[in-house]
């Protein structure tokens, strides 16, 4: 009875926040309970479009490894591993470029989004094209089955599929298995201003980091209804950024659904709804921001989990591509 | 006093031919004396446009090896290297592809003529498109800086001196030596059938391992001058292959002029020409044959050379990434 295997992981490009915790990281908590888990420090990916600034890339990769930590992986159970220094993966991801071919990556409609949304135009660096490829060869690697990915990805699983299926062929036999995309039910946090997503760069977010007050300035300057002007006025629940977030964060589910009917009769003022949310994210916010701090303070042991994660997954990457290269008939010395 | 190192080497998919020995074997004999000289068997590359027909791409690794050795590559003189057991050529390859855009890519015109010859159409394979930055990994991370290539390939060596003054400007300093490209004075061997290039799959190639009766039967069926019918009629020399084949082949010069001039003249028959090109490939071909022969009885010796040569070359090019990544900033562990 071995576990399914599990992989996800995040770009280093800048520490998680809120977005991160409700779309991915609460369910790695969970998950590394009933899989085996592996979570990618993705700074090879990270550099396919941030070239220009790698010491950003670099200083992520703690960054990262401190909000994972902080929000409860466990490294008993989660191996945290670094794409870098995981050699296996670039050599299947060049090996898979060859199983591809450009049109295919311009098709694939995750890349044709990315594109337009970093403005690259003609200049697209050929490592951003190309990384299908490359998540195809950290997905298999790990004999992953099971891939969380947020709605706008799917299509990348489904080339990693048709590059396994190519492998298979060609082998004569299932060398590498199929993965899942699994798609998180709890769907994407919005901004704090209200934008479809959070993000650092749009300068929405809330960091997991986040100090008491920049929690409350933030929950303070939530827009809820914009005619909901008296207390005593019926209230919009729809597209209210208030209930949006306690949808995504209050776990007593009757009463969000009770402020919901007396929001919308009338009667429930817009400061008892964020005096609530504020609660709520203090309360979930500063026991990660406490420990974030004391692992921060002693990097070493933060250095010494990725290390050893990072070991892990060389053995088991390592072996893939043994089996990948044998498995085709490739020459071995 | 260091001597400068030289990159070259073969994709694995067929033995050499004559063509190889005057365009490029012959060379690398007599700069294995001058040069730190690195042979790649380019497995990897072969690759990007066989991945249905992996099983040659593998038989061929010996092959090629054995013509190396054949030919008269000293293994205590030059390292004879397998591309797809260096870890760090795939690594490099990766991290290039984000210095270089998709149409800087599309416009190499080397790259444009292969995808025009090969056929692909818009089929294009992603990892052909982008060997280019497998090129120049493999160049770079043998700090290689004499880099003999066909003229059809300078291109080439200009995308990878791009990407190397893009990676010193990132890095502040001269991380890698930007490469020369020497092309070779002889020029290119016509195939036997007097098309402009020998090639194995065009069928007009005499192996290196070519039987006598082969080099016979190629030397009678080749073409010299329509027009010259009888002995004593004055012949034509441009364009005549055995000259050609003279021009390529034998070392007296001084009689190769002296029968240009008499065939000019009339008076010399093809007959004579053709046997004097017999004896000169016979010789030629004769103790490679036997030498090739006698070491492919003993592919242990042969394995183990490339196994040598692999293991020196692992050390440099490990090296290099090293400097590589430390030099950028990359997240070390």
């Amino acid at each position: 009875m071995t576990k399914p295997i599990i992989l996800t992981g995040d770009r280093t490009t800048g520490p998680l926040h809120l977005g991160h915790y409700v779309g991915s990281l609460r369910n790695r908590v969970a998950f590394q309970d009933t899989h085996e888990q592996f979570l990618l420090l993705a700074d090879a990916q990270a550099l396919t479009d941030n070239v220009n600034d790698i010491a950003k890339v670099r200083n992520n990769v703690i960054e990262v490894a401190l909000d994972y930590l902080a929000v409860g992986i466990d490294p008993a159970k989660t191996s945290i591993c670094l794409q870098s220094h995981l050699p296996a993966l670039t050599e299947l991801a060049m090996l898979y470029l060859n199983f591809v071919t450009v049109a295919r990556l311009e098709r694939n409609p995750t890349i044709k989004d990315e594109i337009r949304a970093r403005g690259f135009g003609r200049d697209i660096p050929a490592g951003f094209l190309c990384y299908p490829a490359s998540q195809a060869a950290d997905i298999t690697a790990f004999r992953a089955t099971v891939v969380p990915v947020g709605e706008d990805q799917a299509a990348l699983i489904e080339q990693t599929n048709e590059i396994v299926r190519r492998v298979n062929a060609l082998a004569g036999r299932e060398l590498l298995p199929e993965a899942q995309a699994v798609i998180p039910r709890a769907g994407r946090l919005p901004g704090v201003d209200g934008r479809a997503k959070m993000s650092k760069s749009a300068g929405n977010a809330i960091p997991l980091s986040a100090s008491p007050d920049e929690i409350s300035a933030a929950v303070r300057a939530m827009f809820t209804d914009p005619d909901h002007l008296r207390i005593d006025d019926p209230g919009k629940v729809e597209g209210n950024l208030v209930f949006a977030y306690l949808d995504a964060f209050d776990d007593d589910r009757g009463m969000v659904e009770e402020l919901k009917a007396r929001y919308r009769r009338g009667g429930l003022g817009d400061s008892t709804i964020k005096r609530r949310l504020d609660d709520i994210l203090q309360a979930l916010i500063a026991p990660i921001r406490a420990r974030r701090a004391e692992l921060a303070a002693s990097l070493d042991h933060v250095i010494e989990v990725i290390r050893a994660g990072t070991m892990k997954a060389r053995e088991v990457t390592d072996r893939t591509r043994h089996d990948v290269t044998e498995g085709l008939g490739l020459f071995r010395l």
